[in-house]
């Protein structure tokens, strides 16, 4: 098979233009990996004008990219525009219904329309690929779909946003706080102007759900994921956790309990233990535990043109070489949707820590709500005062309900004593 | 497509028993991923008395194993009996030659006849596949073959063998000395009566040259390993390196110098903000190092019947889904044999480390030997005082060729005051 495989490319920003790249650097090793070449057919972006560093010359330019459904010489529609609906959608669907394969690096539209677009795929034989939309170049899709198939799989979890992860580190190496250090990574460039989808656990969310609906076998449903950043996150969370023997990280961890699916968005405690603890800066890392493979663990670059690229280019591969099979792990016809697991009916230790007003009565106030609510404490880490002369006050509890601890917080949200929204963060353990 | 991929076991020692168990028990969900059923249709083991804890008469029984071959009701033989040579290889020919797919957890069969084999399977368009016969469950053969696919690798290195890294980091947690905790591996069942295959580094020297006929599209080249085990680290060893800021691994490391093959199994002093530093126990981890995808990490049980029958199911699997092409990552037929790199040319820092007579004059000796082969000493980092009256020395060197710390040391092979012959370790860099 030496007919080339040629592609259209959809979106010419560092994404794109790391893909064309790769494919000049790479391209006669890859033809030999692939059995046959991998050719840039066409391109098409908002901005044809761009300076873009390189020549576009030798491709062909389409300045409306559904032009590539149509085109005859093109097998495979490559999206990197993003977004999970508008423009990125009307492509997939369209390249689709044409016949094209399409491979993609968008993550928001994979966990909000992945079951439908599976069933396009899957309806044509055609390929519907997506590796560089979960934690950038580690072929984690792949080690899910593929490596770790003879599994059933008991957790997949992990660190799945690489800016989360730079803050949190930095804020640990140099006992700086949030707000101090997300200003630093937003000049550096590792942090968005407008953050939010980053920190406030969003985008980890569209990965998990990915994640989950192929090691469980469950329809993908990103609004089941319960969602939270890493805001509230001060320095001195991360010392006393530190102190207990855990490191702070951002974890999107999914799970079946009593055959319900669990998705949760959150910081955890991690014990210096795991490997996951030992993660810094804006890697990525997942967890995938398996019935017979034990613990496995894929970590690497979750972001970046150079890791996206290559994972971009591994799909092509994988459709030059003729892979076939399903979208996710299973066919889409079989994967239903699964009702969802209640936090509540969790079992754990919590971390809890308030800020409080510096005045008697305060802490048997807590004490007495987390009493009244059957909430055991283990131990109450520190107090310790801050600068605006409010005190800190963090614990662990014992293992406990979690519809506990949030009933216990409950009768704490009226409190006068408190100021701010207490955090609550869960420790990971092996039967979390 | 629901006719079944009808298999034929060879071998029912525990990873053959861990075969069947996992088909027993994940088998619905394994249909339900493969598009098909995996059936087993036939086994074979050299004492069918034996009692193995399960039912084995829904299988038809073979006395010889090679009866598979002819046997029209196999699609596919797997072979878990290990050997590079002998029934193994036999099996193996045999059943490729007659149209069977292949699938071994035989990493000595790979790293010697591979290039036969996959010649032998690509001619007839058969799959022959080895994910178990490296690192376990970890699906560490299809993360290279396919999940960095469209990467140059420039280095891939990690530590292949679980036994060693159970002791190195036994001996680094109790600063106990390599016979005792070796004693109590064995006692454990964690090493072997016979360890030298492990602890001399040809198990992990297998893997390696796998991974870098992989990794480098060259002809596996198990000879061209150099090997280095580690019967000789004392537990001084691990503290000295540990004051630097190191931990003691036994990596395997394979690269292209000047486009020829370096594969090293050696002790590396790994520094600590290194992912592979923190790889305690059994586990094993695999590092690939491409030109787009960064560093990639995979990690996991590198041993063990249920991550073997992880790895070997998973090859069915994809057998069962149609996975076709090369047995490594392109055709065996373009796989030329590489010269080999010699690792006098290669710079580095290196950890040397003497047992020496306590007497006058011995530190003068030593130096001067280094100073005349041009290896300058970067720290000495201590000396200290044997049990049996000996004087334990270690340095670290500059950036050096390593032709010349191997001259220095020639220099002293006649020396009285040496007591043994010295230790090397490298000290993993970026570089490296």
């Amino acid at each position: 098979m030496t007919t080339p495989l040629r592609i259209a490319l959809a979106g010419l920003g560092t994404v794109g233009s790391g893909v064309i790249r790769l494919i000049n650097e790479n391209g006669a090793m890859i033809a030999q990996r692939a059995g046959r070449p991998i050719e840039i057919s066409a391109i098409s972006a908002r901005d044809r004008a761009r300076d873009r560093g390189m020549d576009l010359s030798p491709y062909k330019w389409a300045d409306d990219m559904n032009d590539f459904a149509a085109d005859p010489g093109v097998d495979c529609v490559v999206e990197m525009i993003g977004g999970s609906d508008g423009p990125a959608l009307d492509l997939a669907r369209n390249s689709l219904k044409s016949g094209k394969s399409f491979v993609t690096a968008n993550k928001a539209m994979i966990a909000h329309h992945g079951m439908e677009l599976a069933s396009l795929a899957e309806k044509q034989n055609l390929a519907l690929k997506y590796e560089a939309a979960v934690a950038g170049g580690i072929p984690v899709i792949k080690g899910l779909r593929e490596g770790a198939s003879a599994n059933r799989i008991e957790r997949v979890y992990g660190i799945l946003n690489g800016t989360c992860n730079y803050i949190l580190t930095t804020m640990e190496k140099h006992g700086s706080d949030f707000d101090a250090v997300l200003k630093d990574a937003q000049d550096l460039g590792y942090a968005e102007a407008d953050p939010s989808f980053d920190i406030d656990g969003v985008d980890a969310a569209h990965k998990l759900a990915i994640l989950a609906a192929l090691s469980f076998g469950k329809a993908v449903d990103f609004d089941g994921v319960e969602i939270a950043g890493i805001r509230d996150i001060v320095a001195a969370d991360i010392g006393q956790a530190k102190a207990l023997g855990y490191r702070i990280r951002l974890l999107g961890m999914a799970r079946i309990d009593d055959g319900k699916l669990f998705q949760r968005v959150n910081p955890y405690l991690v014990p210096e233990s795991h490997p996951l603890a030992h993660i810094d800066g804006s890697t990525n890392a997942v967890v995938a535990e398996g019935n017979f493979s034990g613990r496995l663990m894929f970590q690497g670059a979750g972001a970046g043109d150079g890791p996206t690229a290559s994972a971009i280019v591994a799909d092509l591969i994988d459709i030059a070489r003729g892979d076939s099979g399903t979208v996710f792990a299973m066919p889409a016809s079989k994967m239903a949707a699964s009702e969802r697991a209640e936090s509540g009916n969790r079992t754990g230790k919590s971390y809890i820590r308030f800020i409080v007003a510096d005045k008697p009565g305060v802490l048997a106030e807590i004490t007495a709500a987390m009493r009244d609510a059957e909430v055991s404490i283990e131990s109450l880490i520190q107090t310790e005062k801050t600068n605006e002369g409010s005190v800190l006050i963090s614990m662990v509890t014992h293992q406990s309900l979690e519809r506990d601890v949030i009933q216990s917080l409950e009768k704490l949200s009226d409190s006068s004593s408190l100021q701010g929204a207490p955090v609550v963060m869960h420790l990971l353990s092996d039967e979390d």
